[in-house]
């Protein structure tokens, strides 16, 4: 079963490293997918965003229908063609939108209505639509179901409920996606932190059966600890034969954790929305440019990490760009940061494949020690 | 006489197309050079400035003292290692400055002193510091002395006194720039629209002798028609040997008239400013890609210029990013521009080097007529 196939070419513990086989190319597993919300990796060109190393972006459903609107991105060719991105797109479906938006958003059993916040224009969002505007209109390689994602903390009644809400608008997306042969589709699991519904949503994906199953509903409030325990079930309940795609997540130390636990697939606005911000990912931790101690530190931010950012300029100049506004700064600590969580997940499956996973887990929480050191 | 040989290859009419030959290599002229105002040149890394085909680039003398700092610039081994740019580069003075920041400023025979925009420290800009700024501690290759620039309109009186004013100041930095075999020093004509202050400037300037001559106080709110007029006399007044810059200038048009005028070197800020606000340029003239009718144009920028921004990507997809506000709109659109006027500039050299430049200038208007069309 499944549109594409999926090797597993080495197991580490519960690490697993593999390929995807898209009709639009491979994806080595574990991989980190930057986000291209608007149709755009923001600040970044798709030359630079495919220089570190990615092999696929994500899209978002939501954005896009509202602007510059599904049905013009078919007409413009699809959302490859639009956006100039020839490799693998993987769309979210509107599930983190529906809870990001709350306020704007109407559920019902049909379907989510909302108000744009662009224009306050009225949108409907029900499986058969998000499933016509991820697979037809804008021609997503890997569609995502629609789910309903609750906010963290959630009673268990709460959770229960979206996450049947979920499996039953999952089953109407398969319905309406049929069997394709150059598109996947992929469940979600919902459950919040509760073991027994992570099972419960699980087994009715498996009855329902996708192309691959992702982990909703974490990242969202419940910390990096919570998170973990709720991986140390939640991916185990899923087939061990599918990618599993956590969603949302997360810093580097969550991939690796991820990873850990048997996670195949990343996304994340982190590395850019940081890099917007000042701060760059190293080996040996994050540091935020704006800080008076780089003013003339003329090292480069990761001599390790094959990027523009690093070869090119030093701290003292990221922190002069950073201080005065330059738009360049967040250019170049967006592209580095995905370079980053790009290489780190190159070792990550390197690690897998050699069989040292836990000693590279280990190598890198040492690493990033002397920044999780919180003052007494 | 002059720090680099400036060679002058072929004549056609006033225009002149030549290679001005600095220690960091040549710089064919008629010269585009993008402003790179606080050491970047706005939303571009310097792998993308090259690319467009730029042999030079302007720094501000003013931005740099205040941030972050010529000295600390220094310490972190000038200004083309800070910035990553090393090709040559050509530092304003100030002039400018002391005109658009004059609630800030107070000038006197011995220097301007002015207070920081960024936090209201106070500063001194004598013409000794400047060539000390610039030559010593930035380490420019083209240093310009320190002037002062007035407002149009001005009384012949107040140009007079600036003129004047400029001509001391120059004197004063040719006697610190002294002698140099790897740096020039550039003087500046002032005397705004008085073609007999144009004159006693450029006597002045000869007088004292520079390495090459600047057009300086126009563009500043004169208009083209104006601006045209006084470029009739003035650039006649300087040298014919040496390299002739107009500070400041401008649109395509301007670039054009301005060679047909004998002019060598230009910057400006337009093309990149004008881009973070989704204007572009093409043969066929500017648009603006906020316009609704691009929402739905595949075609590209301008499939003439060789950059990424119409390689890439269509009319359609940067209109959304323009609408979108993302920051690679911004990005795209200063590349293409600076791309464009780079095409100009070669255009300009080949039309001169083949002796059919007053052609290719009739072309170019024609081209951008359908958009100099006012309605009636």
């Amino acid at each position: 079963m499944g549109a594409f196939p999926y090797l597993i070419k080495a197991k580490d513990g519960a690490a697993r490293a593999g390929v995807l086989k898209t009709s639009r190319g491979d994806i080595q597993t574990p991989a980190f997918m930057p986000v291209g919300t608007a149709g755009a990796v923001k600040a970044l060109t798709m030359d630079q965003v495919r220089a570190t190393g990615a092999q696929i972006i994500l899209g978002n459903t939501v954005h896009l229908m509202l602007r510059p609107g599904a049905e013009r991105v078919a007409r413009l060719g699809g959302l490859h063609r639009f956006g100039g991105w020839h490799d693998p797109i993987l769309t979210d479906s509107g599930g983190f939108q529906i809870m990001s938006l709350s306020k704007l958003m109407k559920i019902g059993e049909e379907a989510a209505v909302f108000a744009s916040p662009i224009d306050g224009s009225r949108h409907l969002l029900s499986p058969e639509r998000s499933i016509e505007i991820q697979a037809d209109l804008l021609g997503s390689d890997i569609v995502m179901q629609l789910d309903e994602c609750v906010a963290w903390p959630a009673s268990e009644d709460r959770a229960g409920e979206a996450l049947r809400l979920s499996a039953r608008w999952g089953a109407r997306c398969k319905a309406a996606f049929g069997e394709r042969e150059t598109q996947a589709l992929f469940g979600i699991q919902q459950g919040s932190t509760f073991a027994a519904l992570r099972r419960e949503s699980s087994d009715r994906l498996i009855e329902t059966g996708y192309d691959g199953y992702a982990i909703g509903g974490l990242a969202v409030g419940e910390g990096h600890e919570a998170m973990c325990e709720a991986l140390d079930y939640a991916a185990g309940f899923l087939p061990a034969d599918r990618p599993r795609y956590l969603m949302g997540v997360g810093k580097p130390i969550d991939l690796v954790e991820g990873v850990a636990r048997g996670v195949d697939m990343f996304d994340c606005v982190l590395p850019t929305r940081a890099g917007r911000h000042g701060q760059a990912w190293t080996w040996a931790g994050s540091i935020n440019l704006k800080s008076a101690r780089f003013a003339e530190d003329e090292t480069p931010l990761d001599g390790d990490i094959d990027c523009v950012a690093s070869r090119d300029y030093s701290k003292a100049y990221l922190h002069h760009l950073v201080k005065s506004g330059e738009i360049l700064a967040g250019v170049l600590l967006s592209w580095h940061n995905l370079a980053f969580y790009q290489a780190l997940m190159a070792r990550m499956r390197k690690a897998i494949r050699e069989g040292r996973f836990e000693s590279f887990r280990r190598g890198f929480h040492a690493g990033l020690a002397p920044v999780e050191v919180k003052p007494a």
